[in-house]
């Protein structure tokens, strides 16, 4: 695939685990100084006084080549010193309070990117200028871009009766994520702060020659970055160049919680509810072979649909796929 | 000494590593309950975002057991890889950025101790607090109090000429001792914040049935104490109750900068040049063997001056070290 490697500016809006394994694949056939990734940060949290941004992490350790591939997360050869230690202060604090907690696991290599995070912020670099740091560290030659470089937070609003006594709280994405393993019901979904954060890479997006919603969670993970203002309008206007690949295969999310997340708030969980999701800002849907029933219902929404297989099991098969999504959306241009 | 260990109600005026040694002795021969440590917080630093009180953690893991004894600061056992993880991003940071800075070890275990403190700060607990329950996590059973609630920074001020271009430049305490290895030449020490910092534990202080000043750097770690409002003036009014071990032993301080800073700031480095810092607030003076010929000297200050082996090599010799500080004060009150 080296061969005939493009060099088309392509645009990826991105999540966590689907998108970085999504632009492992593209790196193979195209060159990845001509892509940018806007990441989400809907998800960025703060443990410990350390600022942790999960969805650019997990991107630019794919890219890097550091992810632990069984986890899907973090570094490899990672070790646990710093948490397990955290376990005697878990003993003493007192009834009312979150420190030392444990839930949200931060391996000891891992924790220099959030010092290194901490530290720029409270020198005062925005998010877009650490962020392209931390990809240098790690030799990722894609631009690497937080969604905006204001703080925006996803919170989670608990439907009722899912944890005792807690109908309605609202908590952090993190936590339902991480603390509550996403088997928690949700009633809404919130981007906090969203009214007063400012898009990044918007000049590339209105500019590229492709743009690839990638397979991630069209709520949490490509929705903050769609709630941007400005953001989906422009998407609607280059809608010819937008290809989305389905994070929903057979029905089911390949991973985290998209599926049940779709049903509590009203979506279909499956790749035609991800095709009215984004018929209004892509062209085009690539599904996967298992759902090929589905493409007659797509196409009456007006889009165009691709069947492939989107099991991203090696970087070659991901690589396929991208392939497959930019010609799907360079053919309309041609 | 464990047959007759005493129950009085003793103050320890504590810098870090000397004291630390003090106390253990202590421990041996007066009940660790009825001991309260006032601790030195002028060297609290933030690093990476953390909180960081090096005296405090000292003290507490070495009452705690858990000092590696070789260094004399930080855990046993201790493993390095966040700070190793972090060379990957010095490389990258801007060059007029401190993030990423390496000179201060921070142990992959000791990072929970400034993780715990640091979240609760932001709980918005206060210093004594926080410091309880980590002292309460280690199992340390003395009071362990940092000498204000306030922060206090103590700041070191270049002399001339000491680095290229840098005469008096002011530094953190953390980057005079430990980034430069304390090998500069100092021309004043401030303590910035003092005025508006409540000492802690001034009731104890009062009441107390001896007060010990460990044998900890006269102007850094026991001089922020003294500077706080109202201690001095307190100390001098129980004088009689009050010994000091001088921490300089043949003109020479058993670790750290303390001769030489004497030196630089217009003081003897000497255990004369600490009686003459000591003699308006203790009433009596431990010198080391090696000092004997400085004993006439020091009487005439009108101090009590017990010479003995201050050298701290075993739990043992501590022990009784402290158990001669305790009885040259009591037996004053008897």
């Amino acid at each position: 695939m080296v061969a005939n490697k493009s060099s088309l500016s392509v645009v990826v809006l991105a999540g966590g685990v689907g998108a970085a394994r999504f632009l492992r694949g593209l790196a193979l056939v195209n060159e990845p100084r001509s892509t940018t990734v806007i990441v989400n940060t809907g998800d960025d949290t703060v443990l410990h006084g350390l600022n942790i941004s999960p969805d650019i992490d997990t991107v630019i350790y794919t890219l890097g080549e550091a992810i632990d591939a069984q986890r899907g997360w973090g570094l490899t050869n990672e070790s646990w010193r710093a948490m397990e230690s955290l376990k005697r202060y878990a003993k003493v604090r007192p009834t009312n309070s979150d420190a030392a907690s444990d839930w949200f696991n931060l391996g000891d290599q891992d924790l220099a990117t959030h010092f290194y995070r901490t530290a720029r912020r409270k020198e005062g670099a925005d998010a877009s200028q650490i962020t392209g740091e931390i990809a240098q560290a790690w030799a990722v030659e894609q631009q690497i871009v937080p969604m905006t470089n204001q703080d925006v937070a996803t919170v989670v609003e608990l439907a009722e009766d899912c944890i005792a006594g807690r109908a309605g709280e609202k908590i952090s994405f993190q936590e339902y994520f991480v603390k509550y393993k996403h088997g928690v019901a949700v009633r809404s979904i919130q981007f906090v702060g969203i009214e007063n954060a400012k898009p990044n890479a918007l000049p590339q997006l209105k500019s590229a020659d492709a743009v690839v919603i990638a397979p991630s969670n069209p709520i949490v993970s490509v929705g903050p970055i769609r709630a941007l203002g400005g953001f989906d309008a422009t998407l609607a206007k280059i809608k010819n160049r937008v290809v989305a690949i389905s994070p929903i295969v057979g029905g089911r999310a390949i991973k985290g919680p998209a599926d049940r997340m779709l049903s509590e708030l009203g979506h279909e969980s499956s790749a035609l509810g991800i095709a009215r999701m984004y018929s209004s800002i892509a062209s085009t849907l690539i599904i996967d072979d298992v759902d090929t029933n589905l493409k007659p219902a797509i196409e009456e929404l007006g889009m165009r649909c691709v069947v492939t297989n989107t099991i991203m099991s090696s970087p070659q098969i991901a690589g396929k796929l991208a392939r497959i999504a930019l010609g799907s959306v360079l053919g309309e241009n041609q």
